[in-house]
């Protein structure tokens, strides 16, 4: 069960509406990387759990924070729409630079649809959707897909920072930035917990029988382009992170077969194929049956 | 440019159809974490590179790979599609027990649409889309991506591959498995040597000063729910892998602000508020103006 | 079957082109509450309704109106766009305020994709989709999901009225408003209609016996905030509007259960559990079966 | 503020695992009028909202219930995927009935992506996407789209309840008919109580003048089919819910005009017009300037 | 203005309900290539015409002929599914052949949502999407694109055809067979005489100056993969169909550049490059400005 | 296999960056008919071929090809994304003209989530989809879709061409122009080698027995609008391109059937009927069994 209380975690609150700045923070708010996402991939986790404690914990804990934190920039939004303009003929930005500058870097729909008010869409009025999260049940796989998602939304917000000088809404950015810092710190730490425990390893999934894997194939790096650079990498010698091989190079694939022939599918789903006349054009059967 | 070879890189023929199984590779083909995915995902980071070089040279030459991947399972798809059922009405699936598994586990589409073909889809038939990508410009946040975007790979074909004992499929899936393998060790130790080299490091983004976060809230848990559990973690106490504080345990917020009071928009949006009587319904015009 | 008539219900032609407009305009078209949406709901329970009569002459009559709205204002967005500009480079628009303000405001794929023409979208581009409407066999479910959109759909027209001093555009939105009028007060009698005959009442659906209900539950307000002033509501309390019971107000919830347990699914999904060695890593099977 | 509590508002435990109910039941979830869809939109509409107190109280109080019952649903879906089985090939559901049923009815995506786990998704698989929320900032216009909602959840949870006899499982939804009887009447007595209060009013929205409106046309009944039996209904005469006209019937269109001419956009756009020789093809100008 | 009539072109309706071929008649509905799509681009496209006269006359014409064809296909998928079953759960799919098949076969949301009734999706539940439509006010590149739908159309009509032996789908299915051959002939046709008589031309667009166009480039196959048949086609040698050169064939580029160097953007977007240290952390200002 | 060098086909560098343009340019690459789809639509088509050949070699020749114009395009537009700016406030862009200019012009989400990067979506920001390709196993119906592909491909190239001055872009454009003015001719060669090769022809598919089709119906025009002149087309009378009819003119339908009558589903779907009292409402069952 979710508890409301209407109040604020941090403060919230601009210098001045600002309809241009409004729509760059649906970004961090419906993106595929905003507090939305962050919301619901660490509710799902923690309802496909198949351990109790700690782990299933830390998903709710943290969970309903970022609920929270979808309340703070969604109020923080209306409050910049607060005073978007009306007018918005092309006649009037024509004649007003101002206007003309809200006009183009606004989102129009901010206003026609939601009345001024916020939305469930990121920067281009694209509509948040499920897609955008990650639950596969496997916690390594996905406590990485967690520190990603907090690594991708505190850039966003570190680009963002830039783009206004109102310092309530820089005031705000800097608190939601901490805790992107928290967050990365928790996941990558939360990770490596995992592998210490020997709850799960890479490579994932942990219980899958190495022996059912070509392990000829588990360590090269295969450079299907022309460039020689990657060579130097430590990813192209040295011990592997999974403790288990070595990583070797390869300039070209060291396999290949031959390209299956065509397929060549009933005649009756009319595909193109070389022999058109296996059908029986007045009868509607087929003469010839495949074998 | 990329350049075309008439093979493949491993081998790719099943020992029979299963048009049923070939819905489920749909998933690892064109799914969230299919094989378009990583192609097209390690293509725009590399076009999107700002450091020429060993990484950029890195996703240049497994992103073809990845192409050749989505190949080599296109090619499958339709061979394990070869033979699909045209008969395929309600009364045929009612009289034989295997059409009536065929009809309700395969795609339909996979028949109507493209003829016993393949398609840029999922299990369920929903298209690729390019927001399942990620290519943000900032290495360590796209790496880590990477290094999901392999773990959740792995995750899906170790579950399918026991969703077959068709030896074809398998050995094919074990070739696939491998690679993931690699691929992930390959991510984790580039994301290392980033970390390692200086040029990026958590909390991502490096460059982002500290000065401008609220340092207060960098590094505490705090608990938005009511288990205890979490607070056992090593992410509830001890140093942040990034080095540069502890983690603390905070059983609740321990700031709050009170909610803003609501927004009042420019009344010509229509919204409901309080003073319904601005505008003048006879004239149109607001009586009273906002200031 | 449809016919068409090369006429329009009402004059549809803007006094100029403005392109920004037309933008404005493909809202009230192709977005969630547009025409399309209103003519093919109409449609779709007109097709899935299950009496003749009244009802159903109802859907069809009005929903061929509707489709006659989408041509209205797809012919007047093509006018609108009619001189949109062709030259819109970044240096042109930076010495041109006017070419400026159209370049941010309209739709480039107006331009590009249609040659200044009408698309199937909404102001943000985003293409119609089938999932916008409603029509569930149940009508007054349907009907009051008319009534809504139908509110929506004015909402947005009186905001974008205010949006043009253009005389012939504003002409034509009064009829609008005038047909949105009608509609609003059609539906709503509609469903009067529905609940005086008995033919459908609330609670939706009329006929799902109420003893199947948990009927404790059934009309307590239960407060999930801490605001207090819901409990002044006369939701809150007094009879319900279905006549069959009174409202009760509850400060929180007075019902709870113990979280379930977290699942335990067969290994061979590899997800993270508490008994990682259930597999063989050898030979891939379960040692020890689920119970 | 969102806080979390690890228990249920009511028992949510299935008798028995069924992975094909599952599938069914993420309808009521992550579909259009699933529990998502309340969840955020009455979050949104309080973020909207113009006006402190009762109103917004409210969709506070009642949002916050919502998102548990999405929790609620979840963890549910969860416990009947519990057995889902693993291997699903095309022969092994040839020569077992009960898996081939199963296979043909579950949610394939279930097992493969979230290893046996519920998704954010409705029960096609189609993710949830924020365009199916409403929240205008027009409380009447809102409310009405809520009592919408909560009769198509009804009406679909209904329907379900009939397609499974797990006790559990029906005395779950037991309590969320119950749950949507009380949001069915709740938001129809706040509509009326908006009404009466003069806060808002039909034609929604109150604000906009009238005078604006071409009232010849705002209560008439427009036959655009040939269908008779419309004339009957409360809807083609008598007084209009709206207190301010008098409904009539008219058998067609009273108003028509000419289709304006087809548009002539710049020749540089490409389109296909009756002077295909405006453009110089040597130098690629316009020869003869539009006027 | 669109006008209907309360009966159907011909004859829509099935011997006996079959919701597993109600499911795969929604293809040709709903899907990519489905009636919706026609009917809705013939729209558009007439919308966006910029000649009055025959060919807008025929966009009109058999536009509001394909919404009939719409609403033949809603009613025929409507009787189909009028007995769909409603007990679905696993138990009674698992001791039920019959059931079984009809479960895993049939669109569960047809059910669930539209309680046995039609819905704007394809066959895997996707709804249908504006995007589906062409309408570039290019009439070539328009009639080649209407000339596909309706070849894509008949492909998949003919693929269900033999998914059903119901004489009375068949009967209709045979009659939207012969006008789907009546408009591939029609489209073709138009396109042809749009080129006979200089209205438009290939290549497409007919007024863009071929002197702006790389003309070394125009005419040569470039085969940039290993199969050299390719060569043996008259689209490798001879002259080509606009008439205005000669086919030649290259094994391979003729041309090539190097790799522009990455970019190098403002460090302040915060994407990993050469030079992290261009921000003074303590400051957040750039030191080394970039050029 | 898909090989990868680090070379472009042709010069892809701007004279200057110009950040709306790389917004136009996004069609191009990520639209419906951008690279991207024409790459994924010639590559599936090839892996669904049915025969080996020609046909088969010349969908892998072009489809590489395309890959490498995808790159090509992504390398340009990062690089005209390049001086991205970086201050984006409403105060910074009601200042200075040219900021407020770009602001309204620019792909937000290129900065804020690619870091002035390219991503694979259109000029508004919707992300490209499987659902944009063409795949269908038959070659003249496809071969009729590359056709159009690269028809709207090159009306789209040469809209934007005259969006910009810059020598860099046009010189890239004037490359992609004659290479879709090659593929427009290949395509429209190829389909009509398949007709004069007998591999396939019109109507499509080939194969289908027109005895199953309603023959008497597919050869007339018939106008459901109330414009003539389509009468004048040659596809109202003359030959048909198919070489077995005569097209004739019809002035409205010459059949017509009655609407059967709505449908009655089980009333457990709780849909709306006649018949409201079907069901016992204490007990929950049917009292009178539909026939």
């Amino acid at each position: 069960m979710f508890f409301h209380r209407q109040e604020l975690q941090f403060t919230a609150t601009p210098d001045k509406p600002d309809a241009i700045f409004a729509r760059r923070m649906q970004e961090v708010l419906g993106g595929q990387y905003g507090e939305i996402t962050v919301a619901m991939q660490y509710g799902f986790q923690a309802w496909n759990a198949h351990i109790p404690g700690k782990y299933r914990d830390l998903l709710y804990g943290i969970g309903a924070e970022e609920f929270g934190h979808v309340e703070m920039l969604a109020i923080m939004i209306a409050q910049l729409l607060e005073k978007a303009p009306v007018e918005q003929s092309e006649a009037a930005a024509a004649s007003d630079p101002v206007l003309g500058a809200v006009m183009g870097g606004m989102d129009v729909q901010a206003a026609i649809v939601a009345g001024a008010g916020v939305r469930p869409v990121d920067s281009n009025g694209n509509p948040w959707q499920g897609s955008y999260i990650t639950a596969s049940g496997n916690m390594l796989a996905d406590f990485t897909a967690n520190a990603n998602a907090e690594m991708q939304g505190r850039v966003q917000v570190a680009r963002i920072y830039n783009m206004t000088d109102d310092h309530g809404v820089r005031e705000m950015l800097s608190f939601l930035l901490a805790r992107d810092t928290m967050h990365q710190n928790q996941w990558i730490r939360a990770a490596q917990e995992l592998r210490e425990a020997g709850v799960e390893d890479i490579p994932v999934p942990l219980n899958f029988p190495l022996s059912n894997e070509a392990r000829d194939h588990s360590y090269k790096y295969i450079n299907f382009s022309d460039g020689q650079a990657a060579a130097e990498g430590s990813w192209a010698s040295g011990p592997t992170p999974d403790g288990k091989g070595e990583f070797t190079y390869l300039d070209g694939p060291d396999t290949s077969v031959p390209m299956p022939p065509p397929t060549q599918p009933d005649p009756r789903l009319y595909g193109t194929d070389a022999k058109p006349n296996l059908i029986d054009k007045a009868e509607g059967v087929i003469k010839d049956k495949l074998s």
